[in-house]
């Protein structure tokens, strides 16, 4: 059983670990050497030619992702060459484009934000002037941890993407309304093709200058939420077909509605206190998921698990120089390093605490993770 | 941070996922290509070639090992040249020859079975005599998992090995009073070059044929045994040098003292457990321990764990082509393959189940199991 990872970053860094427990050959095509992915990665390589990836899936029985950036005239190559592709090209388009996951998750009835297409400033000041003077816009691609995504109050806050826009594609921006949310929430769950579908408890999420910053897991205060959560997530995985990992952003509303941030279709942020958290880790049921091979108990392992994002410090320090003040100060916490240089904002490693009292160890989570912030 | 691991085997194999999680570097030293650490494997060579060694420890911080059969006069090289080696080869001679290992033990007052050395029919008819006609004979060298271990009832019973050393050594044979016991245990502990020994939970170990076949964590109704072993393998730790995983196997006579039947020092087959069991498992701590990190915490995170040996069936077919029936049956079980073609006989791979009531633990674990053997 061979897996080909397309892209060399954290994602199928952590694709490591469970594919040698099983005894999962992973191959890894990276963008350059020296990633985090570098101890897998078989081949290096632009994966936005055709001729490379082709060459890289001849290696495999199955092509999965590090990321959604794989443009669709090279999935469809793949699935023409017959490679296995999980998530499949269809599914992936609506992760790639917030305007057509706009546009299938309103068909198929899944609670969204107000949204709508704009060209222009007339049509983004029409959509403020509906919803109370503020909205979000958001570019439909390339986005990620908070870029191309601003907050507007006025018609021409966004007339440099305009620009940009006229000079490249005709498809326009997608504009939100500003969701008055008490907090914000993360569902997962794992579809594998013959349909069987898991879900690990929904999270809680802090975001941090649009980036994940902490993850209580379960949610605490939930109360019903979960059980609509779970439904939701299984039934966007269903509809729209995913393979593998599928992660729902979920905001909740002031007034306790559910509503779609975002779709990721790979493992997720959100999820990598299930790693030390639960029976079976995201990275693990990703591999069983897109081998199409029975899916692992998403089951938590302890009451309370709590990740705490490691953001680079100072260009230059790495995670282990500073892990024996970290380790001896708290030797039951689990910390994870990416292998990457430290820059201002990066993210190069997390850390998981668990426990019995969720304040606890959110405590000793922040505090091992408080070693390697500046 | 950077560890060179000696041999390439599933021990090597093992260390390497929680090196990726931690941001350790490791290189592995194999003997021959495609063995289980070949993911890891930066040089293929003899491990008995100075040149060879020294030319791999270039590009490590320190190194470790696989398994204890490195000679000591390619330890000594090691240090000479200035590399880091844990444990160091002090430690590793008590390891490398059965009859240095009762020595020194005896010396530090550990409880050992009677033994003696022999070099002819005559000493051992005089040992059988002694200990009511029954005993075990051992080869110093090169035993593992049952092989070079011979129980004889007539002083003939070993002419062959007796004919061997003739030809080799002048240090004959370890003769051992046959132990009337209870069961078999294995207390496990690591300790770092600057002192820090931390114990994981008494195991009971159930062999088979001399192999390890089954590890129930923790020993069930062990009583006040568990204060014992720890105290005994943090005194042997401490008292030999030992760096790195220590593995003090143990024989509970039947009139209730334990008995120390072997020293490993590497982790070991009765530590895999930790892996989905404890806080920090073997492999992760004897990273920690040979980089003199602090160590982590090795409690454990489920009231029982179970692990059950794969041993090899039918010539050819490997764990992961079962993998759709066992995850079907047992999604809460934990399944590692060691990525080796089965023989008869071989150890493939293992699984792990936790649980609340041991008597199910045991039934789900050696259902897991049973998808693999013939």
């Amino acid at each position: 059983m061979r897996v080909g990872v397309i892209g060399g970053g954290q994602l199928a860094r952590m694709m490591v670990p469970p594919a040698i427990a099983l005894g999962i050959e992973i191959h890894v095509l990276a963008e350059e050497p020296g990633l985090s992915a570098a101890i897998a990665a078989t081949a290096v390589g632009d994966y936005r030619d055709i001729e490379t990836v082709l060459a890289f899936a001849a290696h495999v029985d199955v092509i999965t992702f590090d990321h959604e950036h794989v443009p669709q005239r090279v999935l469809a190559a793949l699935v023409t060459a017959g490679h296995a592709v999980h998530p499949g090209p269809d599914a992936l388009a609506v992760a790639q484009d917030k305007i057509v996951m706009r546009e299938r998750l309103t068909d198929i009835g899944a609670p969204v934000p107000d949204w709508a297409v704009i060209h222009d400033a007339a049509s983004l000041g029409a959509f403020l002037d509906a919803h109370g003077g503020q909205a979000v816009v958001k570019t439909p691609r390339g986005g990620y941890d908070g870029k191309g995504v601003r907050v507007v109050r006025a018609p021409g806050d966004v007339d440099d993407w305009f620009a940009q826009a006229a000079e490249g594609t005709r498809e326009g921006l997608l504009v939100e309304e500003l969701v008055d949310f008490r907090r914000e929430l993360a569902q997962l769950v794992a579809r594998r093709p013959s349909g069987e579908v898991r879900a690990w408890p929904l999270v809680e999420t802090v975001q941090q200058g649009g980036v994940c910053a902490e993850v209580f897991a379960p949610a605490p205060f939930a109360g019903e939420l979960p059980v609509a959560a779970r439904a939701l997530a299984e039934r966007i995985a269903t509809e729209l077909g995913v393979t593998g990992v599928l992660a729902v952003e979920l905001f909740e509303t002031s007034d306790g509605r559910l509503l779609i941030n975002e779709l990721a279709m790979r493992p997720h942020n959100t999820g990598h206190w299930t790693i030390d958290g639960a029976v079976t880790s995201q990275f693990e049921q990703h591999l069983r998921a897109v081998l199409d091979l029975p899916l692992g108990d998403p089951s938590p392992i302890t009451p309370w698990s709590v990740m705490v994002n490691i953001l680079g410090g100072p260009v230059g320090a790495t995670m282990p120089e500073r892990y024996g003040v970290a380790f001896g100060d708290r030797p039951e916490v689990k910390f994870h390093s990416y292998g990457k240089q430290s820059r201002p904002g990066r993210k190069v490693g997390h850390v998981t605490a668990t426990g019995a009292e969720l304040e606890d160890t959110v405590a000793r989570a922040r505090a091992a993770a408080g070693f390697f912030q500046a």
